[in-house]
């Protein structure tokens, strides 16, 4: 995503999250819960944590979930490097059909871990 | 998987990638070797890249592949509780259609990694 | 989706819809009908079977498929408080994965059933 | 499923939960109460629900996913044509790569609604 | 599949398949017709589409519908260096996820086209 | 795609190409390679092996991979009527979740090959 891509994920997710909270579904609410704790520190920690969201996200092909974690993987000092290593990954598991993902994938790091 | 089971995989996987590789297609050959360095130490230790592969293996529910780096997570070192926490994240982004692979994966660790 | 991109949707729908059966590809003309019938009064209810239809939408995760069954279960009378069940089941059988296509599944369904 | 891979299903799965509950993670404790509690009445019956939980399945081609969710079905007084059109559903939205998980699917219906 | 596994699977279809259609659903049994007429010869002829077939069972990732696609690509005389050829392309589109199933299939495939 | 939406993918698809290739790492550029090679001449023509990406990107549901497919299956000559029998491969195949990708398909297919 470029820049103007992810102020538009970054603002939508806000809203749209807001507003499903709203709905006041115990499930669905119990579920963000459990979404957030999955990649708080414990016996790993966070940023080997959001690496794996990373990948996860890449194999099963979500861009939303990649730049969000991109994101999340920024704040949690992974440098570009070791983000690239997480893409290959993803690449290999996952297969070509990866790629236009994983273009997609670059140039949100862009915004983020300029080179 | 259990023990039986693990030892029945590892013996079917040596002899069918024997075979596979005999076949001398070039470009099978080198994924394979793609592969295998995909995991190699590099910006991110092996350890990291072996609970990548199991993260992206149990979201797209391959038996196999999670037995696999399940085993290779082992030898890496990557504790119980750890490899439990990418259980955990594999739950949460995959949804209930992983808990059937979980439960397997459960019983492939205890072999490995017993309480 | 809102408003906007759910009538581009629509007329894109019914656009391209009306190109390819006229390609008049006996095998695709009748996959459509097979498509249509499935969802007719039966030994279910339309009504049950487009909640059938969105949910398997929502873990396939395909945003046209998954606004298409919305527009459908509120012409069926699905009220809003069910179909928020319906995501809660894609939700906890798919994971978090579902989570973006629920953000628009809740802005289409805030087009046709206001809370 | 035939009778004993049903009933062998039904072990390995009741020993494997709790092993997997037994290893206390709060995430994953907490995962698997709330994909119980998708399935409860609300605003949309049980009986209904499992149906949800039956076509996803079917869907994502998760076998024992399949058998646990026939199995609930029955119990919630699913009719044999009901349960076959939720099939068709998840053949017309999944495709013919649904067929393999439909024979097995049938063959489990078999031991629970007979003809 | 092994010789036995490859009988298992063609006595098990067979079986299942009749007990499919003997529930006389039309949406099923018709659908069970453009799957067969889906693979004639028309503007491609059969072996072309056979290999569409398994390219797509491979990269989709199912077992049973690999070994039905093998089975009919040999009938169709696809040799035994076109059909690693098709394996090769399911490998670099869908990923490493696919050796497990690319192992079976080089069986099977062992059983019809020896070297 | 359009065909302004088709000029802008192949634009993009350029640039982030040449990005991800200038960050060098070696995993990612022997994918690439590989990814090439496995379309060309060989024991199957390139004409039939683009057909089999085609089908393959169908069924995984990549609107980027089936919009360069179809390009490439244009530049080797499948003519209309047999790229419509692919689509109706994927269809069969994937299910009605194909038919948004299918919409597309034939609007890029129409850029290049109008009736």
């Amino acid at each position: 995503m470029n820049q103007q891509e992810l102020e538009e994920f970054r603002k939508y997710r806000e809203k749209m999250n807001a507003e499903i909270l709203g709905a006041d579904h115990l499930g669905i609410k119990r579920f963000f819960n459990l979404d957030t704790q999955a990649y708080a520190d414990g016996a790993l920690d966070a940023k080997t944590k959001e690496m794996l969201g990373l990948v996860a996200s890449m194999v099963l092909r979500c861009d939303d979930c990649i730049a969000y974690h991109i994101v999340r993987c920024a704040e949690e000092k992974v440098s570009r490097s070791e983000m690239i290593e997480v893409f290959n990954v993803a690449l290999v598991v996952g297969g070509s059909i990866v790629i236009p993902h994983m273009r997609r994938a670059f140039e949100t790091m862009g915004q983020l871990l300029p080179e």
